[in-house]
């Protein structure tokens, strides 16, 4: 397996429209410095998922033929946003596996143009292919899906947006230990609100799955910046993601 | 007044996801043969308005502080998807003038961030500075509005989408006769259907209105073939429009 992050960013994402702070207005010159709706593409073989289309230029990103299916975390607009857009196509249908949530988003599924939507079940584990897929109930404001990705021996678990998880599916996981953990983590150190972990709890969920690679996404304007200056105090292990970083496989002794 | 198109496409735009055909493949290479979200800008001194929101790269193009305001022409996604990420910003909020439906669009009315919406009535003339706007209802599938601009005696009419016009709209604009009309053309001559204008439909319209100047846009994907080899047969005054074109002030010769 290959997991590829797109977009780290929280729905405001990096730069902040109208921010003047002196990150945001980095960001407006140097690409390498923003943050999109979070998402990612997990690849095995010639198998290429999306997780999550949030992105607005996934038309673009990804010609019709290249991708396998979507998975959907949940259908917040910063997740499906790129949908929108890419269900007026043509020609094949793009299978999107989500989360039941009889509300969806917009009209989607009313005009679901070329998506064929597949509601799936907490922890009913499934095989595409050589790939083996677990939905894991999070703990959001929508019905909300993280995934644990296997392939022979090696596990993934993506787990955004949540705060926390159900004890039913920390459970899951600490029976079934990933080798990466990608979480939402939204928030700076003890400034936790709301429906997102901030740093603390996300350490405190590395800690407890003893996590040998955990990396941070759905990054909030304030814990971007708190990054800057305090990445390097981070665990060893835990590493904050980046827009288009290759985040599995990785090496070991970084 | 100046009027630039920023989208003249349909929901499915041009390049449509996944068509083979020649001109959506050559509209892959080539910038100025796409059709983005249909979608435009008005300016007035240093007023300067935006006409639907279905660009995603809104934040790119009108850096905070840059647009005095939104008008909206109705909910449907590829006239206010931009608005989903937008709305994040921070700073001055922006004033967004729609037409009164219940619904909008996703979770915008309940998470509006920086937008101030300002649902207008129907033949209520309002002032913004020295511009005077009319929302003048259209015939479409939601609660829809076209606008009437006017600047001393110079009037631009914005009609899309719709199919037709409400007797009392035509009424309005046989009464106040536009120099511009900006229509809903999706469909070429003879194949109208749904909610939007065929060519003949249009053409009719700027007959009826004697208008010296009618400017094609919501151009969908077979009219936009249809037109690279008919485009030369258009009765005088009536032009396809393409993205990023001035269309007001125009000159009268061509």
């Amino acid at each position: 397996m290959r997991l590829t992050l797109l977009g780290t960013g929280n729905a405001a994402g990096i730069p902040r429209y109208g921010c003047p702070c002196e990150h945001c207005h980095a960001a407006r010159h140097v690409t390498g410095l923003q943050r999109g709706p979070c998402s990612a593409v997990l690849e095995l073989g010639a198998q290429r998922y999306l997780i999550d289309a949030g992105r607005t230029d996934l038309a673009e990103r990804f010609p019709a033929g290249t991708l396998s299916g979507i998975f959907l975390t949940h259908f917040h607009a910063d997740h499906v946003q790129g949908l929108l857009h890419l269900r007026w196509g043509t020609g094949q249908h793009l299978p999107v596996y989500t989360p039941p949530d009889s509300e969806g988003c917009a009209d989607l599924y009313k005009h679901p143009g070329i998506l064929d939507f597949h509601p799936l079940r907490k922890f009913e584990t499934f095989r595409l292919g050589d790939l083996r897929i677990t939905p894991l109930p999070l703990i959001h404001s929508k019905p909300t899906f993280g995934y644990l990705f296997e392939h022979t021996t090696t596990r993934i678990a993506y787990l955004t947006d949540t705060r926390g998880l159900p004890p039913k599916t920390l459970q899951w996981l600490q029976g079934h230990k990933p080798k990466l953990l990608v979480v939402d983590t939204s928030y700076p150190p003890g400034t936790g609100h709301g429906q997102h972990n901030d740093l603390d709890e996300t350490l405190a969920l590395h800690r407890n799955l003893e996590s040998p690679r955990t990396v941070l996404t759905h990054i909030g304007h304030d814990l971007n910046a708190w990054l800057v200056d305090h990445a390097h105090t981070l665990p060893p292990g835990v590493h904050p993601g980046g827009d288009g970083d290759l985040v599995f496989p990785y090496c070991d002794s970084t």
